[in-house]
């Protein structure tokens, strides 16, 4: 038996490949799909079938784009009308060399959501594994609020039978195997710990700890989620079947002036450096999200009709870019700085540079009691735990649509936790015609690594 | 958190890495340790312990290898008396970033046996992983044999204890994690699954099925497992501390001139080509161990006395080939022919050819009752689930010693169940100057698959 | 300055990839033509423009692949009909970076045929390498028999000028940069070192050492080459432009029993194993051309109407036959088998052994005068340098339309100058019903290191 | 043959592997040398000989960490008191494959400087290819002011006699291979091209052009070129022997907290990020050597009796820091800060900026006569070709021993070519506690593209 976890960082996206004898599954396939088909090679298996869990809203699913490369079937869940792929059904059966697939409808998450149970049958007729897509995480469970307040107290019901009726019924044994880690937009509180099994999860996840259905909707109901605006495009992209990429796009070198007239035709420029490497120099007009944080702010601020240029610390990196934009359903990839912001400014065209400020300097300024804005950027749940004295929360995701909240006329100091989302949010303020600007380093982490203070 | 698990080819052995933070920890690191220092320098970790499971006696342990590399600390139990490393006491608990390993003795395969249990700081008490070593494995439990049939019976019951006292009440759900997948030498059932927890052991294991520890000590006495000569030297190497490497062996190219030099000063030849590519044209006088047997097979015929000069089918498979031979102690390998077996025949040395017998053919040469010894070179136990009439058996292994038992004087027909232990075993009958040999092209699995009859 | 020879093994053909601030050249690029792009991306260039030196015969020129994937402007010369790409007239300078290519018609070769001439504007005026395609190699120059007998004493006419009067006149000092190396079937004598200068050729290299044009032309109409059948398909390809591939073939792994389907559906068994591999043992009615040998000797054989099925040594050598196929334009390449040759005759199919016979088994059949088809499988040049007393002469290339030459009453033992080619040679015999087919193992190389006499 | 340039980047040093059948030599190899035996195996070549072409003062030799190896011998010329290898006389010969290698003397650049030439007995008995050392290069010379102004031009004239006597008489058409190419230390003007002749440079060569040995040496003596401290300790481990590595340092990740551990037992922080992002934030008293500076500038300013501690913009870096430091003999690096700047300033440990100025800005403020130092870092050679009105020159390499010069009082503003090497200086100005510092933004080369002037 072949057993791969794939981890697509950013995201914290997990898809599975399962290979036995010559036969082979793969489970949510990512977009940029060539490295399951190059285990199947090196393993020398067929990759029969692809399952889908459901249809997911946070990426583009790479179920298609798998098919084409390998002629695998595709199935996913009753519930939504997808338009390509086969059903699967409650109790289906797929074998594949010797091992068992059977599926099992979860709803909850979506109306669509399956789990799919693998078992051995080498060794026996008990499950040993569950994939449960986004009904059961490792320390947390499923989202329930993507079809809107009104039918999340029933999501969330549906969930609970799924958990409690369906899915831990399968046996203390049995290894967990989601679509999600740490990190991912789809579930709050997910553990740093990838691996665990029903058995962990029955006595560890919080969410499983509520001792009836009442206190496990009220659980779910009180969580607040992030809802970028792009989850409408890849909910229609992974319902209609998303456009074939065929390999990764691979964006031409722009030099300062190429790049300058993308700019000028519209291009939208996304610089990927770390916050204090964009704050040394960068171009102006530029959205500033670091390479690690494109898969969950991308879809906050750019636009799926406009070309999109790069500025990146090293030519290295494109390709990790190119993956993270591509996931997201941004294939126009019109190019990258060649030489980076250093041929930029070698050509002597117009740079900027961001002030940053030490958690000690912001706290001189606090008690000497200076005219400023001071803009927490993180989250509704981050903030309600604990925040700066006199500081205005708005989510950096949300910020571009709340600028009238910002004043103009004094200083506007930017925290997060770390500086990089901040950062964002500094970016923005330049772009709109902010100039002073200040982003606070180290942020939340370094305020209390000071010792300073906060309110809640 | 960071885990892997990193599995030896061949000798089947499983290490662990898992990381924390900063801090990551080894459980039974292989000799040819570079991946553990590469993952840790990949994932900006140190590696502050090592920890052994048991003195291991059917590879190397690379436990001071790895410490040189990175130094770390080595931890083992106590019951034999170690020239190196630090023991750890029942119960012991060593931290590393947010994961906690207490030690359990859990003797049986060998008195100083440890358990070490994982527990994730961040999300509870209750035992994520458990790390066996070779007490319990996936649908099999360690070997209880090697201190020799009188205190056999004494093991056994240890390891009833182990397992059932000990192993199996840290809960279902946690996830096993053991020294050895399918194949290895040191279970003869091992699940070709690596995946698996206690939940799932506790009611597929064969072992674990015994209601009672008369049973257990009964069904383990019953097991009859290999003892290749070469588990003395790792037994000595590893309570010694086995010489250091520092880097793989790098062998030289060697001319056929050079080799042939080599083999009159008294280098043993090894020839790592499949059956049918040695079958062709080889070397005389050269054993015949296909590369993915060298980890198996090695041990039972090369001395540690005397240089190994190969014989490859690419070059490509060299640094394989030294991998797998240091990891059993063959340090001193003096080259390899450089151009394969055709730079030698080119040179109009002296080759010879391996006959080979298709199953009909030899079902044609039974039915006419020809004269020959059919030789079955499998184990005892495949013996007796079934072999050809006629036949008999020595077990590859032992078949240098019992050359007594094989007539010169008739054909010598030679079966496993692929052909390729038999042309191991063909490879030291020509040496012994039997020349009327045949190998049997797909062996016992052929032979069922053409649908002919075996006998118990 | 940016220059990389990109050798294609095997073809021996040499491309090449010249880049200058960022910007970048091809000049005759292979079909799988990822190569220059990942080359160009490292190094932030663009690729500008694809030169060819003149319409190959010999493999499948990547033009429109690159272009597809770059967006560059393919040029190639006048003189026959090309249904893609630009002229490029005598003349004719491109600039690129700081490097300047002036092309310089030099027919003899083909009447298209162009050389280009690289100056490096940083530096001076004076030629630094010129790039002569198939008009000048090292050692060597390109032949001039493609267009029939008739026509070859003008093209040699027209190849004494190319060189005499427009190469050789760059000066001494300027590099040789030619479109093969030894091994190609584009030129007999071609050296072993790729690197050379107009100086050394003028001196070292034999055909330049002529002393008038008639001489050189006698000289090169008593050259005897390959023309392989294959040509045809190449020369039409190259002038209509070859289909698109897009990414390398990715053939499926096949089971035994879907190999052998698709044998009886019609498909072609190329079995890329080393002789002394597929002597052991092979699949009836395949041809044998070891892994290095496709890309010369596949086009001799192979329809283009019919999938091709491998067997192969090794899995990993999947890419490399996949690549050298695809260069002689076999696209279909339906599948491999799946296991290699084991798992074919662990299914009791049937397999086939081919013996081998030593240079000195062969001295003693002839002393003792054994009746024998003794078939040398050269080049007649081979041939007429020595041969062994009582042989026959077939190339091997020619061998089949030849059949009614060898009997098949006796003995045919077979003989090449290593048992590579005679290998090929075998296989085909086999494939027609001879059935008491021998290979002499070292062939003429080891009959001559054996100190055995050769006639001529 | 196979023939391998390798280019150690940075250094410009130039080694090369030639191979011929079996054996290889390697001349000139660089310290972290697995490179060559990695070709060596790949190839199934033995490395026989090393060839050293003199006794190098800008790196560390590898021939001792090669030998070790591979046991191949050393060779270098007589002239200094080599206290390892062998010593080569004039007009040796080695033989190797079927290649030949002469040994010419071309003192000049030092007394026992040698040049080797190859020939390629199978084509005939003209040298081929010439490996000059520092004696010739493309475009250039070497340098022949290592022994002091009083022996200079007599090294000039004894290197005027090796090139024009011994060297260029080789003919037009030999290769040249040098030592170095663009960017190296011994020698100010190689050019970009790595690929010529002696013909190309008997005419294109400007130090070649020089029409007699008077106007050569004079030539010679009028350059000007660094003579970086760390010279010294090249030119004593070169001449003993240094010590050995086997294998490359692997520096410890270092949490903040142990990072600063080190610095106050007085490690020296390097910092490789690009000025940008060392000037968003940095670490106070740190060098800042962007990456691909270290092998020019590490040896002005590392001691060789501190260890060395880094701060990289990626962890992917490491390896090349520690390549290009181990170059220069720094081998003690003992850790490198884990998570890179962002670790330090989440930890609130204090972090400096450091400001930059545009060139459109500095213009304004030198209109405006704002008091200011402005600093040229640049060489007096570009100094010379033009700087900025009212600029003083100091050049970076010699900035911290001329610290008197500058004046703390007003603003510094420093600049050079592209503001790398300004900030170096910039940081070493902020090490001496001057405050109010600026790196101007593209320097010179973003000055002259803006369109402003320039004095000499």
């Amino acid at each position: 038996m072949k057993f791969e976890r794939i981890k697509s960082e950013g995201l914290a996206h997990l898809s599975y490949f399962i290979g036995s004898e010559n036969e082979a599954i793969v489970i949510d396939p990512r977009r940029d799909c060539h490295v399951y088909a190059e285990l199947a090679r090196r393993e020398g298996m067929n990759i029969k079938y692809i399952f889908e869990t459901h249809r997911n809203e946070d990426y583009v699913i790479g179920s298609l784009e798998l098919k084409k490369l390998t002629n695998a079937e595709i199935y996913h869940g009753h519930g939504v009308d997808f338009k390509y792929g086969n059903y699967v059904n409650e109790g289906q059966k797929v074998d594949f060399g010797s091992m068992r697939l059977t599926a099992l409808h979860t709803p909850g998450h979506t109306d669509e959501s399956m789990s799919y149970v693998l078992t051995d049958l080498d060794t026996g007729k008990e499950p040993v594994m569950v994939f449960t897509g986004d009904a059961l995480f490792v320390g947390d469970t499923g989202r329930t609020d993507l079809y809107g307040p009104e039918k999340a107290p029933g999501l969330a019901a549906n969930l609970y039978e799924s958990i409690f009726n369906k899915i831990l019924p399968l046996g203390d044994g049995v290894i967990l195997c989601p679509a999600h880690g740490a990190g991912s937009v789809c579930g709050g509180a997910i553990a740093k710990r990838d691996y665990s099994t029903l058995g962990l999860e029955r006595v560890q996840n919080p969410a499983l700890q509520k001792t009836n259905r009442e206190e496990f909707i009220k659980f779910k109901l009180e969580e607040q989620l992030d809802f970028p605006p792009y989850f409408k495009k890849m909910e229609q992209y992974n319902l209609q079947g998303p456009p074939l990429l065929q390999g990764l796009p691979v964006p031409k070198p722009l030099s300062p002036a190429d790049f300058r007239k993308e700019m000028e035709k519209g291009a939208v420029v996304v610089d990927t450096r770390m916050p204090h490497s964009f704050g040394g120099a960068h171009i102006r007009n530029s959205y500033s999200i670091w390479l690690g944080g494109v898969p969950s702010f991308a879809g906050w601020f750019l636009p799926y009709n406009k070309p999109i240029i790069l500025v990146l610390e090293e030519k290295e990196q494109l390709e990790t870019a190119v993956r993270y934009l591509v996931r997201l359903g941004y294939d126009n990839i019109a190019g990258f700085l060649n030489g980076g912001i250093s041929a930029w400014y070698m050509k002597a065209l117009p740079a900027d540079g961001l002030s940053f400020i030490s958690v000690h300097d912001l706290k001189n300024k606090l008690e000497k009691q200076e005219e400023m804005t001071l803009l927490d950027v993180r989250k509704k749940k981050e903030w309600d735990e604990g925040h700066i004295q006199g500081a205005k929360n708005i989510y950096v995701g949300e910020l571009e649509e709340n600028l009238d909240k910002v004043s103009k006329d004094s200083q506007v100091i930017v925290y997060c936790d770390s500086s990089r989302r901040s950062n964002i949010a500094a970016s923005i303020l330049k772009k709109h015609g902010y100039n002073n600007v200040y982003n606070v380093l180290g942020s939340m982490t370094a305020w209390k690594n000071a010792g300073y203070d906060t309110v809640k």
